[in-house]
């Protein structure tokens, strides 16, 4: 029986990654729908974004949302300059033609979760966790009910890339992240630890280009757009991808490594503002509320990725 | 013509005669629904005596929401050792009859201001800013439909009184009240520094019992029960009355002075969250987002009350 | 016996006024010796302008030493606004001719209280506290010695001056004050609370200068010129005496009121840096750790300090 | 010619081998003075601990004074779960002869720089900076007489040792090391990023044991003890070597390889007091005022080290 998620997002080259990798997955993967989110870009861009990624994977069943166009606290910082200024910049996507869904992302997040078996759903997050945070808020009871929250976001040894001491998808709402990490769901955070080591290598992008498909043709022009930020800024082979390792974590759990421990977000200073202070060597007493990943098989996780974008049309 | 108001509120005994004193207006304030928040106590008991209140009023077309049964970051604080373990210790009012309406408060917040002709709708707020931040946050629009925010809460030359640098409602939720207070909205506050100066002296108490109806003998029980916090704590012939300012503004503003200047909220230490930075002075460049009473006709505000809830039962 | 003190000012046309009055009273208080700090205007003038006061009164035997030239932690902010640019702006007084003493200031204090009988010396602090803070950080032992320090900072009802949080001497050196106050030395404060409350109303500056003498006359001409910046900002009759309290409460201690209770400086956001959070109603458990003076007998101080200073040549 | 140093310490078996790589060195560098501060164990112990090493290596020529014995704003934060209760468990050295100077280590430092040429002392910091920061305070002038500060402390990718976010040096005294950072003095840093790469595997401490001086011996028996609190927390084969990596750049820098950034400490936040927030990849516009360094050539550290251990008694 496939594992129910809801993908909340804002995409972002990498979330799509992530998106066409769940979609691409539907004996292991139920998504009940797909929630934009601001962060990279406006909402208005990530929810029309998300909307062109589910059609290009052909699984225009699934039901796109838009959640909320800001932070909980904060104003909004994007990353235009990484992401391009439509989020999804590298590949020519036709508008899409499916609509967005009326209601509110939160509240579709509230009423599914509400409806749902306890502990039968999953929220995959890949960006900031406004949406979550809100839903937390408005409806404190869906924190018995969630599953589990698998997120990209924060870092520990990788520290930060946004600032010096934060990662982008928690610096742009630390509020919404700290109301997350103290809710007591079950929480496992992808950080920049782990998307650090699945790098998009000449070799492996060439691999996703080779399948043939359409599928692979955008992913490859997607992510040689979104690499250049970190080529340049690292000097590296290959650029990180943070997004889809949400989704190969519920795939092949085995192909990363990390710890249960206290993680606990900064919003007292503004020096280190969402970062991710996570207690990894257990010198604190703080509750330890979060598997905070470390390694990862960066092969394995490649040849998953390849293998399943082969897949879609 | 009367003018449109939503109250949003934890009664509490002095919200409660605030909205005793506005459904008792019914020419000047047109009250298009009573919004429950958690605050003095919990949400369950808020949204309770809301309806215990209306009922008493016999005013019960006026339709009560439940809003937010927590802050929007942190854990809920509560004063039961102010208010009574019912939030509304004193008199013995009847289990309500009206239902609590179905839908979430801060949805009907949005809906009825996006509904509305811009600027035709006052929020009155006699509890933490946990609705108004919420609906913010969910629906930035409303920023440009509000009409104005008049609010009870913080405190300058009053300092604080749940801590020694900051007043209850901003206190319980300071995320939520930097916010509203950037929001650009319009906003009037009724700090400590104006309710410290409208005391329930016995002699008003007197006229108020006086009055003879049941709303008056119910007002006299609930500040009577109420008052013998701040009367131990400072020593005063008689205690604060909070909330009911913001009603009396709207009724009578010339009753209160004030001037228009920054107010920033503190969210960043522990030492001084909650505390409402008014620069009063214009000594630094901040913008001027407030309007900041400071001082109030004590007796003309008495003479108001006691007149108006002469209307009612 | 007349009772041992040791003056830290940054004079300063209100530190100028409480170093006379405690020069003319030689029966009740033997000033061991004053010592200059960076604040209301660098140390340089600082260090010049006391020595100016000095001689203006007389005593030339009284040694003064230059302290600390910046603050513990942060840059220098000075007033030059308020003082002038030399900070003893207003009367024409000569270029000192007794010389600054040798010893850094901090090393002299330290000397004289470790050479002292325990409990035996009072500091009297009218500026920011870099000087006390720093001799307890390079000789600990001295908190076992103090006998008491009576300070000129800091502000709870009346809030800030320097911002809308802070009085400007706890602001300079936040980092002192709290390594003072957490000292263990027993502490009495005279905050803006006191110091608003001493007006220089236009018939008690006509006492001191009609007293005939040079003092009174040079008296006048400094609260002539420092009074104007209060007078235009709070449109009041008089300005307030801030430093003099000090004196005056080692003199005629009756003529002041407050409560023992505990005072915490903020350090940690840049919105509140400086405020001296007084527990005034006891709400937190934080021990008492000073008397905090919140009225002052405004006609007995004028008439004490215009007596004393008719004493002087 | 000999670079003249200061060393300011808290010794600590690590601040003993840095120690005795310094005096072991005389060609390179002529040891002014050795001071201790407070840190690792209490003044007391730690400026013991400086004379048992000076008299270890038979230099017993070099002054050894006494500094601050507590930091210049928190209370004091020790580590004998590290290094035993006197500091330097592990060998059996002798109660030192040499006496301790009668100058105060910071005056000492003082009064050094400033009768020295301009640029020809560099202070070698292994501990808290409290002595240093106390120093720029008393006499802000040394600020452009030092010549260099090369400092053991802080990390980036490493993040923390005594909390998730802090070094201990740092921790111990933030804002002694906010001063030094902010004072235009050139810095060069040895983080736990450097540290923890040369560590003192088994095969590394018998090459030192098998010296067959008695320094070597001494040496060996420190690190033994010391050792044992990372080897369990990390798992490592051996453990990090902290404050010789301070004396080997200075002997060899080309061990070491970092960049010139930006450095700030975190001091307002109590989540992550202490970070050295490192600027690596310049994504602020914040000065460059430190090199951090980021890797060390481990083997020839080692090799370094041990051939100089050599040359001792």
């Amino acid at each position: 029986m496939s594992r129910k998620i809801i993908i909340d997002t804002d995409p972002g080259q990498d979330d799509a990654v992530a998106i066409l990798l769940a979609l691409a997955s539907p004996e292991e993967l139920d998504v009940l729908g797909i929630v934009a989110v601001a962060g990279n870009v406006g909402l208005h861009h990530n929810a029309t974004n998300a909307r062109k990624v589910v059609e290009l994977s052909g699984r225009t069943e699934v039901p796109v949302f838009a959640g909320c166009a800001r932070p909980m606290r904060r104003t909004l910082v994007t990353a235009e300059h990484v992401h391009g200024d439509t989020g999804l910049n590298g590949p020519d996507l036709p508008d899409p033609k499916i609509p967005l869904q009326p209601q509110h992302g939160v509240d579709w997040i509230i009423d599914t979760l509400m409806a749902s078996e306890p502990g039968s759903i999953t929220l995959c997050t890949l960006g900031p966790l406004t949406n979550i945070g809100m839903a937390l808020v408005k409806e404190p009871r869906i924190a018995e009910v969630i599953g589990e929250i698998v997120m990209m976001g924060g870092a520990y040894f990788e520290v930060g890339n946004i600032t010096p001491a934060a990662e982008f998808n928690i610096y742009v709402d630390p509020e919404a992240a700290d109301v997350v990490l103290r809710s007591g769901v079950p929480i496992t955070i992808m950080p920049l630890d782990v998307t650090h080591q699945v790098q998009s290598t000449p070799a492996r992008l060439q691999a996703i280009r080779g399948l043939g498909n359409r599928t692979g043709h955008a992913v490859y022009e997607m992510l040689t757009f979104s690499e250049s930020f970190d080529l340049r800024k690292y000097g590296w082979e290959g650029a990180p991808l943070h997004d889809p390792t949400v989704i190969a974590y519920l795939l092949q759990p085995e192909l990363f490594e990390g710890r249960h421990c206290n993680v606990t977000v900064e919003t007292a200073s503004e020096l280190t503002v969402g970062m991710t202070v996570a207690d990894y060597w257990h010198v604190t007493g703080r509750v330890r509320n979060a598997i905070f990943m470390r390694s990862a098989n960066a092969d394995g996780f490649y040849t998953l990725l390849t293998e399943r974008l082969a897949r879609l049309p």
